[in-house]
């Protein structure tokens, strides 16, 4: 099963696609998770907002053609951001929402603090805990544990290492229930 | 001059599209709006968010194709109201800045109060007297006027006669510059 998770931004859209065993639940060691690929869709802060969101469309439409997931998470958003910012990652999130509809894959939503708690442990964890989770979760069988830290360091990959969370979200709620 | 305004929203997206002649800035009457079609795209509050964003894309690209608007013309929201609604009506007008994108059709937008004070004289208008402006100048020619009323009545349209005043807002932006 290949899940695809995504925190929608419009300046910048963070993707982070992971593979799980298609007979996961009834395996002993359930958190083989293996990690596929993740990144950043970046946009130009000199381009109009529908310009900027087209590429973030095409961009999305292009990953999820190429990786073709069975499951698309994304975070629930409620509280904590102001009336502009909600309405701008709306934006995003419409268009992220768009390309799954259009090639049929159903989508998860998970809150922030059901995030932090599931990769990290505790609701209120922190960035840092929950990219340390995330290290966690994609370094237990030891695959491309490496070039992921390594990418990391720049802390550039914020988006892409939350977008793997939610992910991560998903198969620890799935193999918890 | 086609003019496409539009009303974003999930469950009803308005749209309304009027019609001005090129040389407006030059002619001595320069309300001379014609109302081309209007209309709601409703979509079914059991289907899925996705879906319901989909429905509303393929709409209004139809929409976009077949009048082959100029500009597109959108509210701007800021203020008043929460964030799940902010999130909600986000994702409804990344979808319609999608449709522009793609057809390179550019947007402009207005506030609620430049809406108001444009169309009804007063930035604290209510919507009865918004709707009443709309019936105002686009009845100044003749036109349509009787049949706009008559579908007015049911009230059922209010997202459409909305998406009217808005690229009506535009219009009275032009020639009052």
């Amino acid at each position: 099963m290949i899940i695809l998770g995504i925190d929608p931004g419009t300046a910048t859209t963070g993707y982070g696609v992971i593979k799980i065993p298609d007979d996961i639940l009834s395996r002993e060691f359930k958190y083989d998770i293996e990690l596929v690929t993740y990144g950043n869709i970046s946009t130009p802060k000199d381009r109009l907002m529908e310009q900027r969101l087209l590429m973030i469309h095409h961009e999305l439409d292009k990953i999820v053609e190429r990786y073709k997931p069975n499951l698309i998470v994304i975070e629930m958003i409620f509280f904590g951001r102001n009336i502009r910012t909600a309405i701008s990652v709306g934006q995003a999130r419409g268009v992220v929402m768009l390309s799954a509809a259009k090639f049929g894959v159903p989508i998860h939503e998970y809150t922030g603090p059901q995030v932090k708690l599931m990769v990290a442990g505790s609701g209120r964890a922190d960035k840092n805990q929950v990219h340390e989770g995330v290290r966690k979760f994609l370094g237990v069988n030891g695959k491309r544990h490496k070039k992921l830290t390594a990418n990391w360091k720049g802390g550039h990959l914020d988006d892409a290492t939350d977008a793997l969370a939610i992910a991560i979200t998903h198969v620890l709620k799935l193999v918890n229930k």
